[in-house]
């Protein structure tokens, strides 16, 4: 089974992500998506590095980073395309 | 020769940056590496996006993510740890 398991990246700060992270890899997670839109993207690679470098330094590792663009509508009808992010983080 | 073209991205609107990347490549650059810290770098994703889904479209493509931590001093001689990326742009 591969489950993949998805963080989205908000507003909070970087280290509550990070926690998140740490807490489901001890729980027997293999692999975690982050996914952010936006502004979070800066976030979302600081949750990266804190948890590559820092947190779980040399257990697990970034294999992959894809970008892409999402439409959105927004509250008048309008679509907006906003910048997205996607950050695969693996158990080593 | 494979000289690389460096663009640091900063402040400025996003629609700057995509131009200085047009130019670059209508130039005869083959490709070009999109730097940035900190904040800027959900900038650096809107340019890539922009560039390869918009105004090059099928031109040119995103080939490689990189990120990483970068310390820099602050003016109080205090060491900061400042996530980066690197997206590396070629021409199709």
């Amino acid at each position: 089974m591969t489950e993949k398991n998805i963080i989205f990246i908000g507003n909070k700060p970087a280290t509550a992500y990070v926690m998140a992270c740490v807490i489901q890899f001890n729980s027997g997670a293999k692999t975690i998506v982050l996914k952010a839109r936006g502004r979070a993207i800066s976030r979302t690679v600081d949750v990266a590095e804190i948890l590559c470098k820092r947190f779980m330094k040399d257990l697990v590792e970034v294999t992959n980073i894809q970008i892409n663009t999402e439409q959105l509508e927004n509250s008048e009808g309008k679509l907006l395309n906003l910048s997205a992010i996607e950050i695969t983080i693996k158990k080593i």
